[in-house]
């Protein structure tokens, strides 16, 4: 089931306040949903995540599909059971990943032809097969089958042209991932994907074949996929707010803090990206007043937390109490600096924990303004603070 | 300050049950302590340790003099805050680590000159400077500088000779550090470290000389250090039950389940191992019905968890109730084994808070079973269990 409730709009922006109830619970939007590949958000415990506030996550269909494989997902039920995650679920289609096996893999009409990465085997992946793996997983939202159109391939610029018939088969594949998914009986709820590369006619199109076929949900894809940041921009602003507004609308891949307010001002309700989980793991840190360089010599001696003003158990301990507020409970700059140096596990597992709750706190805020119609001074007030420096 | 209170005495034994006061809070012994190297317990966060019921942890001197390096340890004023755990922490000397750069250290009477593995320095560890180290640190008890005599090196096998040479250098080393650790008002406390290699009188002696030397504790060094099996029983039978009984005894680096219960049979009160920990991260589970090997492919379909018995995280999830009173909020056998495939952090994450878990655990059952008097009965019931198969 999918059931989305409006619950309000910006007067300034695009921006919407929803609710979204899926089959294993209710989500609050706008919402960043964490990555969770092979089962797992990488080095973050389940209850650490419903700690921070993290409603629902995703899984990758094709990664699950490799290890640990239909049988043993199918023992448990789906993926809720495997991962002792017991909130909803989003899974990608595999296709994404598909694609990018480059030289090891064949596209056509029917499907991709792919050799296994982790043992050679050689499989297949079509409309049907995704639904059947997404059906196994028992994912709250599965998304069709798409083909990601590329920004750009060894050098070359996708052209209109090139772009029409790759959005033109992710069409078909829409089609043909729905039936499937109907066939299947499955009691969740599928996304349709609207591609058209960089091109807002082919995007229009999209869309509007979409529609027609009536999707619960929607997503934009094939953008942050390479491409320079006014043509990501361009994109966001075109597409979203065109999508029904009684349904969801999830930005897939985005991105820094400041495209997810954007994304948000442009009408998006769901937003996902690796970027906090592996930046984290490499030492960037997204804080209230700006990013921070872990690696940087001049934390070496840094009795602060990451973020002064954060909550986190990264920067407050079990006490909850930031740094601002006279917690001294955190981790400080100097100890995670010097956990990375060694390569210690620990660091990567409180910078991911910090880094997640940063994106999901944001998204807290964004809807605390958009509850109080001050969504224009939110975002004032956020650029300000982020430009500040830490 | 230290304080032993025995509180029990095992007729059947040697076992002791005792409380030990500390600056920084009291250990109910036998214990064992986890190891933290570099200021972490390698992939645990501090509050996971307390929830598993850690009284006292280790910190690595060598390894903390090389990074963070003692100018961000003093300003911390000392390990506690820098990792932020409160309760106590034991820190080793840091000469077994010296002496295991082999090639790259040269040991003379005065101390050992060796070059930097992080940077090259050439650097100089001495039984003051081990001293002087572990002040910064802060650590509730320190360990004096001691050479830990070899049980074979490059094929030869220690003599006689070499091993009362070594460990009367040990017993000289052990005055120089008393000697500075008063001199720098160090307000914790110091053991003595008694050596002498595979030889009951030579340990006879060390023993003998150390006491006359009056340390607030005592630990037996060089066991577990490549030695076969029946040698390290035999010391294990000799020496620390000829210690004061008014003292507590600590067991360097040892051991297995079944060494620390013949350990604490032996008169051991304290014991620490990196092997809960390192065989967590290689994929070898400790569980009462024994060890279990988490790679082998039976467990690719396995939905029980680690130790259907135990209620640590891994295997009763928060809800803290075992698989066998009917919990099922832990992980299984099977995510673990497929998280140990894909190398994800979680995997061994899980594990070592479970191997900790029942290595503490382990304890607490040695404890309950010292205050109720049937220590005999619980060995017995313990090598019955262990040799069940998991």
């Amino acid at each position: 089931m999918l059931q989305f409730d409006l619950l309000a709009t910006d007067s300034s922006s695009h921006a919407r306040r929803g609710q979204l109830t899926l089959n294993h619970g209710v989500v609050q939007t706008p919402i960043f949903m964490p990555v969770g590949t092979y089962g797992t958000v990488k080095g973050v415990m389940p209850r650490s995540l419903e700690e921070m506030g993290a409603q629902i996550i995703l899984g990758n269909t094709f990664h699950l599909w490799m290890r640990p494989g239909q049988d043993v997902m199918s023992s448990f039920g789906g993926l809720h059971a495997f991962e002792q995650w017991h909130k909803p679920i989003l899974t990608d289609s595999g296709g994404f990943q598909v694609w990018s096996l480059g030289d090891m893999r064949k596209i056509t009409e029917e499907g991709v032809h792919f050799a296994s990465p982790v043992n050679g085997d050689k499989l297949f992946m079509s409309p049907e097969v995704s639904m059947q793996i997404q059906t196994t997983l028992n994912s709250d939202i599965a998304m069709q089958l798409d083909e990601c159109t590329p920004y750009e391939l060894k050098g070359h610029i996708t052209t209109a042209d090139e772009a029409r018939r790759s959005m033109e088969m992710s069409i078909r594949w829409a089609k043909r991932s729905q039936n499937e998914f109907h066939r299947l009986n499955n009691p969740n709820a599928l996304f349709g994907i609207v591609q058209g590369g960089m091109f807002e006619h082919l995007r229009q199109e999209s869309l509007e074949q979409l529609v027609e076929l009536d999707f619960p949900g929607y997503a934009v894809g094939g953008v942050s996929v390479g491409e320079p940041k006014e043509d990501m921009r361009r994109i966001m602003a075109h597409t979203p707010h065109r999508l029904p507004a009684n349904k969801p609308r999830y930005l897939m891949g985005v991105g820094t803090p400041e495209d997810l307010v954007q994304g948000v001002a442009s009408g998006v309700d769901m937003f996902d990206c690796v970027m906090p989980t592996r930046n984290a793991r490499n030492g960037t840190v997204f804080t209230r007043y700006g990013d921070l360089k872990l690696r940087n010599a001049r934390h070496k001696q840094d009795h602060q937390p990451l973020d002064t003003s954060c909550t986190c158990h990264a920067c407050a301990g079990t006490s909850g109490v930031s740094w601002d507020q006279g917690g001294r409970g955190g981790f400080s700059r100097a100890y995670l600096h010097h956990l990375d140096r060694c390569g210690e596990m620990l660091g990567p597992m409180l910078t991911t924990i910090h880094n997640l709750h940063y994106y999901l706190n944001l998204m807290q805020d964004v809807r605390n303004a958009l509850d109080n119609n001050r969504f224009a001074e939110f975002r004032q007030q956020f650029a300000t603070e982020r430009a500040r420096g830490v």
